[in-house]
């Protein structure tokens, strides 16, 4: 292992946020602060962007306590950006500038909080470095709700959406199921490529509280099995309350949000509103029944007043993570975690996965966790997921609101 | 007053359900169940139906422990309707029923949680006891979202629901800024004819996390007025967030989510998807930003995860309040708040309100806490709803998802 060098760290945040992202973040940026050989720490201003537009906060000026509320604040407090990077062998431009920025404040660490894209960058920053002889240590801190990072037994963000996608199934049940009248309702979650999100309403089951039919993207959609399933569910219970991943797709891979006709709903122009609608719709018109579409949209990605204490835990721990290992000589990596589920119960321990193993991998949910029907998930995947969502957020409130962070974001220069 | 009368009482619920509906049951439940004079508690499964039906659960036979989890259960554990009663001038068959089932079960006590319909069935049936000479003491409990009950201060389940509303808008204005490109959220909120839960959506401007306009029923609805408004903020700011009620109407009364045409849009054909959906399109259309409309739907009527303590309190007082009067001998009355806001903060009081005033009066937002655009609330509106956020609901959870009630349902006979 290589001694620490001594210079300062950026932490960027970039993709779509989170309701833990800044638990990471917060992770990475107090471990810092902390270290002796970090001389100073800054925060770039929507991620790359910050350090293209040399935008950077001076994360030593913020008020510790202030900053500890990161915690238990949603979204990327930092700013965050969808700025993709370009290829250094096509381009280097970018990678110049950024090289430029890391000389002007002496940056020997930098640590980028996000997703697939995000570990992409994170991996040409780290090679091009390494490639022109600049002595810096670059370490992914995963973040993403789809949770389909590759390696990692789970991604930090997924855990809170998946606790409030499964409170939110509990809740809207008891509500859909109340009447003594029929009554259809399908909602829809996030999941474009990848139906973890989808399958964790099915965590509401457990109390009897959760959906009946459960469609993920990893199976092809068949819109009229898809009807005939709800129809055989309404007609023995009066009831269907359906979870339907937003990226469902029929077998030639067009997704269902966007195809302008189908087989059965007889429309032939494109369709306002999202895919519950669209389903609802579509139902609707096949059963004469109530139906209901809700989508669950941005709510479940930021919804940090239910996040999973678990999540905050491990998000944090992963940004501490990132520092103490660039510290101990580590570049070129992403915190992952490795998992057990077993008679003693849950156990999570941090590890690296090489960045170029990641980037623009995606994991999706096993086959075996899906039933044959291509309806529902195993208790496999409960098994996974359900040691995930436990425990509760210890978010401070504020006239009955939570205290979110407000940053004074302060500039370097 | 009266001497309390001796005999059995039943307990229903109707009407949309809340996150608070079951604590108010819950309030006449336990009450009545510790009384010396009420001998059975019944529990009418799907409100007034239940009655109608003789569908009546044995409240006694429930395990106290359980009965508990009611307050922080939403939805209607005993089961709704939305059975309208006739009016007993006309057609007294219902109320005949009804004479025979109170008698049958010797019921001198009913209790009738719900909104403005609920009041009104709850009116008549108490006119039509006292005429035939019945002696059976009637009070309403009140519930509503909409918080449109003439009379008292607030609804029970209004301040759970803005509480969801406030931190939700919150929550979504942290994600939707957090970029460094454009972008229009729309935001739509329950309220078919009042104003107030889009209003809440203002309570999240405290901390700066608010929407930009706030559009309510009360205000005629100008969709030309709407587009300047939005695109003026966005010019601005590069952001937008609006809180839209569902109930918006232009000045000739038609639903905006309603309505075929509109000037700007320019969309000849019946739209799917709601109003948030719809707003966004022509924003989109006028704008050419990246625009995102979003349907709170069914999840701020029942997230109990994020009551607020205040309305858990106030809900079970108001049902032990209605026992307790009803053994006072009061009838034909329902409960309500009376509350005062100074420099000695918050003090709720509960009252008794004649059922015949309360029953389909509707409450709106009063015109002097809208701004003179008709574009966001006063401070008078912020001061009248703030306190009734207050506090946390105390629900228990088990493997990090809510312990909801579960009850044996024995039915009599």
């Amino acid at each position: 292992m290589n001694t620490p060098l001594i210079g300062s760290a950026i932490i960027g945040q970039s993709g779509g946020p989170s309701a833990v992202i800044n638990a990471s973040a917060y992770g990475v940026i107090k471990t810092a602060l902390e270290s002796e050989y970090i001389t100073k720490v800054y925060g770039a201003n929507h991620g790359i962007r910050g350090v293209l537009d040399d935008r950077l906060m001076i994360m030593d000026e913020e008020d510790p306590k202030e900053l500890e509320k990161m915690l238990y604040t949603p979204s990327s407090a930092l700013g965050s950006c969808r700025y993709k990077i370009a290829d250094p062998d096509y381009d280097d431009t970018d990678f110049r500038r950024i090289l430029e920025i890391f000389k002007k404040y002496n940056v020997r660490y930098f640590f980028y909080n996000g997703g697939n894209d995000s570990m992409d960058t994170c991996n040409k920053i780290s090679k091009y470095m390494a490639r022109v002889g600049y002595d810096c240590r670059v370490i992914g801190v995963p973040k993403t709700i789809d949770n389909d990072l590759y390696g990692t037994d789970h991604c930090p963000g997924f855990s809170s959406a998946a606790k409030y996608i499964a409170t939110s199934f509990m809740e809207v049940s008891r509500d859909c199921h109340v009447y003594d009248t029929g009554m259809i309702t399908i909602i829809e979650c996030m999941g474009r490529h990848a139906g973890w999100l989808t399958a964790a309403a099915a965590l509401a089951n457990l109390t009897g509280d959760g959906p009946d039919l459960i469609y993920l993207p990893e199976r092809d959609f068949d819109m009229d099995q898809f009807i005939s399933d709800v129809k055989r569910t309404y007609e023995a219970t009066g009831k269907c309350l359906v979870a339907v991943s937003e990226g469902v797709h029929y077998a030639d891979g067009s997704f269902v949000s966007e195809a302008k006709t189908s087989g059965t709903d007889g429309f032939g122009h494109a369709q306002l509103g999202g895919l519950a609608s669209r389903l609802a719709s579509v139902v609707k018109a096949s059963t004469g029944a109530k139906v209901r579409g809700i989508e669950l949209s941005l709510l479940q990605r930021c919804a940090a007043h239910c996040a999973s204490g678990t999540d905050i835990e491990e998000s944090f721990n992963s940004g501490r993570v990132a520092v103490e290992s660039a510290l101990a000589g580590h570049t070129d990596k992403m915190v992952g975690f490795r998992c057990t589920r077993d008679e003693n119960g849950y156990k999570c321990s941090y590890e690296l996965f090489n960045l170029s193993d990641v980037a623009n991998t995606e994991q999706k949910v096993p086959q075996e966790w899906i039933n044959e029907a291509g309806n529902g998930v195993t208790r496999g995947f409960i098994d996974y997921c359900l040691p995930l969502i436990a425990g509760e957020t210890s978010m401070v409130k504020k006239n009955g609101l939570p205290d979110f962070v407000q940053l004074k974001k302060v500039f370097a220069e």
